[in-house]
């Protein structure tokens, strides 16, 4: 298992993490397998969408910060972050990606994004490859 | 690693591929271990849901499509799809589910869905099966 | 492969299945590779969020119930359950976690959450750990 840190920058936001797991993919040697990338966070999540025009990503983090906004007058958790509990369990934890002839098996539009919900913080992201 | 080719006839649909993907783990002769079913496009998901009544993959694409609907007068992604993309990562691009026996392990009611969020379009569908 | 019993005493209610889990990894003796949990049930599913303080469940809970409710005219599926199907694709059926020397890779504040959406019921969990 490897860990990658990055730093988050604003509350809500999607960042590229692509090379850095190819990276550990490709340092590991194996050649065929699957890679699970998991976020040991519960405020953060991990998902795959379009890398081509930043815009998606835009209308990705609007459409959730409308559906699930930061304020509820129901919510009882005192931290002021249900809703990034929320997006978490929306998005999920974890991702599972298939590992062919040493490489990410990615389609041409699709990267994989760390979810940070609750920033700017510190984050860590472990990297599983199981070869098979 | 086996890839499945659909075409998908509406802009938003469900279609079971479940026997599909049980050929591929019947065909491989791998006994136990884990079959993953990855979508590699950032329009399109995978979901697992009942399969016995059509009005539930009814009902679950009626819900999605009013509470992310098309048009947004915030978007800027100029191609009318960011909605699609929203539900693509709330379903999610890869399900993992266990071998026993040669079989798929599912509930009785439970079949797996590909997920179209942007069609009609030719969609492919990557499967590997990992022994253990 | 594993299978765990629960019961369930509402309609919708997340069940701290962490100890359970971790339990059958030290049972196994696998000390490396990866854990899938699996729900067998299209109206219920499994996640990972806070496991310090309950209300962060009670807020996750009371979001998807607003956000998605029992009823609504245009549902077909006459089991009144159409939005505990729709939760469940969003959450998930499945979680893949990291094994590391016998132990669950979770964050600190993380634990492992069956989510019911259409109890009270008995529902089975199976759990399957790969080696690597």
């Amino acid at each position: 298992m490897e860990t990658i840190n990055i730093k988050t920058h604003s509350r809500n936001c999607m960042i590229d993490i692509t090379s850095e797991i190819q990276q550990i993919i490709t340092k590991s040697k194996i050649k065929n397998g699957i890679c699970i990338v998991f976020v040991p966070h519960t405020t953060a999540a991990v998902t795959i969408n379009e890398n081509a025009d930043p815009d998606v990503v835009h209308d990705v983090i609007l459409t959730m910060n409308q559906q699930y906004p930061k304020n509820h007058p129901q919510y009882l958790h005192c931290e002021g972050n249900s809703d990034s509990h929320v997006k978490t369990s929306l998005f999920g934890p974890s991702i599972t990606v298939i590992v062919n002839d040493s490489h990410l098996i990615l389609g041409t539009w699709q990267s994989i994004y760390f979810c940070e919900f609750d920033g700017p913080r510190s984050r860590n992201i472990h990297i599983k490859i199981m070869q098979g």
